[in-house]
């Protein structure tokens, strides 16, 4: 045993990069823009979390040795979103436990990369919040707890996240060459090697969750999905983070960025089918689907307003990476570049693109 | 149970003052200063700590529910030392675990107040640490961790800071008012108020931990201190926190500061002598002192460059404090001006004052 778990020590290694979403408080930061469309998704969400666990949760077989409940909410970024998202699932469980009786203390864990703004997260930690709090710095590709040491783990919008873009996709001499776009869903190759990786990433994420996990506990996943059977390509979110490629690729035509670097960087992201995650699931073996939900999510009538915003969501997110491999200078730039592009887009209109869909999973550690 | 729970709920609130040592990697940061005081206590008292642990940790009982095995460095600030403090009590725990046919798996929890660099601390940890780490953020004179979750804690250097200064020192109206310094030990009525403020927040510390540790469990405490009998005034280290009262004085009769807030300023700091500790442990009555040291700490024959250090590790501690109080724009100066008068003191080669002592205590959750 001590020689598995070694092997899985989390070292946020140089084979996982790290990309975290803006910190601080400031315009770009993630902890202002992720209101608009995660905080939505958590809110569509909450009822079928609270569901799930008044239905199924036996907390006194749980927490059979304490009464302490351990939570762990994995890439939580810098806040609001991770405090509501802990919150909705403390306020169901407490209904639970009171209703069986029972007094439990929680501590949550808060896990993101080593790179994330802990010291942000922190200071926006509730003064009368009703749970010890804890940061934890690591890939959550990889080990970060002990053993059987959690009970209910919760990630939202961060398992569409790869460890690392695969690296045929920057390769001028691979079939999987994903010149002049960063996404998946360009060609049949470049969706393989995506899609690989993909797996790659979330057999890890399963197989490190299934040994921190104890028997009976929970898993809640929230991420961006692609209907069973749609294009990438044709998906109004893959398209958006590719238009990103489309406004690099300009700026390199101006002789603002270099045109090889532009060429060389991709975005780690994958968004997935349903059914692609369902299976993985399955192959690890260590959790049963208590239930998965897609959902639509609606963009406002106000279209201008609503891109804008998206378009802000987006830069918090990818601004980091960017800065990280093309530099600083023309930040700005790009993104108003990246705006207008977004608005011009017939993405959230046309009938040619499917809608922006989210995916809902719950899992019980068997 | 649950009322007492809340009561006691950590919000670093308005009555507990936050004064992180200085952040960052820089030359008065407490990274880089650290290694001359304080870990030369480490070193000291690495030989105590392995002893203990080898002859009176049961790994077994204590771990009964699971393998992991929880500790907790209270105050950590921003490593060096607080790595390798820990490090240095896993080696032990790990030999004993061995020894008793045991495979341990380690949770550690840094703990400082929420601003706190957690950010550089969590860069520093080392890639190929064998303990899952995890950042806690508050006042450890408040409950930071569910009941009975811990079964090591760990505090060095840290116990001595006091959460607030006793408000009578910078009251002109009181018989305490402390003008013209800024410790404890300048007049009886001044040593008393700080005394009553450091059994205010030792009574807290120790009733927190005493829930938090599991029964049989251990806590490690290294702190400076001032033997039992003798004039903190004499002591050479108070005196020293005391220079740099002397050094603000100087500057506001130059008119750089402003007297009436110079007046006011003073550090939440109480060195204590080894019996009043003592006897407070004994009133709490949750734990037994398995051992108590109290050592001489030596300065090096280099006096110059030995005080020089010390200045620096002094500023490293107390220059955000003073931040806050008066200011940034004579920061240097100040410092400047401390290290000049640390330098031409007396106080470690005079036979009027009393040498440098730190305290070690072992203690066992009974």
């Amino acid at each position: 045993m001590e020689t598995k778990y070694k092997e899985i020590r989390n070292r946020d290694d140089a084979s996982v990069k790290s990309y975290p979403m803006n910190g601080g408080e400031g315009q770009y930061s993630y902890a202002k823009t992720s209101s608009f469309y995660q905080q939505r998704g958590l809110d569509i969400t909450k009822t079928f979390l609270s569901e799930e666990i008044t239905k199924k949760l036996d907390v006194k077989l749980l927490c059979s040795s304490s009464n302490s409940f351990n939570i762990a909410d994995l890439g939580c970024s810098v806040g609001p979103n991770t405090l509501f998202g802990i919150q909705n699932i403390i306020q169901s469980i407490e209904l639970t436990s009171q209703f069986q009786g029972l007094n439990v203390q929680f501590q949550v864990f808060f896990n993101d990369h080593t790179s994330n703004d802990f010291n942000t997260l922190f200071k926006s930690l509730p003064p009368g919040r009703t749970y010890f709090a804890a940061g934890v710095p690591g890939t959550f590709y990889g080990r970060l707890f002990p053993e059987n040491s959690l009970h209910f783990v919760h990630s939202s919008y961060a398992i569409h996240w790869l460890s690392k873009v695969p690296e045929e996709v920057a390769d001028k001499n691979s079939a999987a060459w994903n010149k002049g776009r960063v996404v998946h869903g360009g060609s049949k190759e470049v969706e393989k090697v995506f899609s690989c990786q993909y797996e790659n990433c979330m057999e890890k994420f399963l197989r490190a969750r299934a040994m921190e996990i104890v028997c009976g506990g929970f898993m809640a996943l929230l991420l961006p999905c692609i209907p069973n059977g749609a294009d990438p390509a044709k998906s109004s979110l893959v398209a958006a983070f590719d238009l990103v490629g489309s406004s690099l690729m300009e700026l390199a035509e101006r002789g603002l960025l270099d045109e090889a670097e532009v060429d060389s960087f991709n975005l780690p992201i994958y968004v997935p089918a349903p059914a692609k995650l369902e299976s993985l699931i399955q192959r690890n073996g260590c959790f049963k689907i208590e239930r998965m939900e897609q959902f639509l999510r609606p963009m406002t009538h106000d279209k201008r307003q609503s891109v804008e915003k998206l378009a802000l969501v987006i830069r918090s997110g990818v601004e980091g990476i960017i800065k990280q491999h093309l530099g600083s200078e023309f930040i700005d730039q790009i993104f108003n570049l990246y705006t207008e592009k977004l608005i011009e887009s017939e993405l959230f209109s046309s009938a040619n693109y499917v809608p922006m869909f989210d995916l809902f999973i719950f899992l019980k550690r068997i």
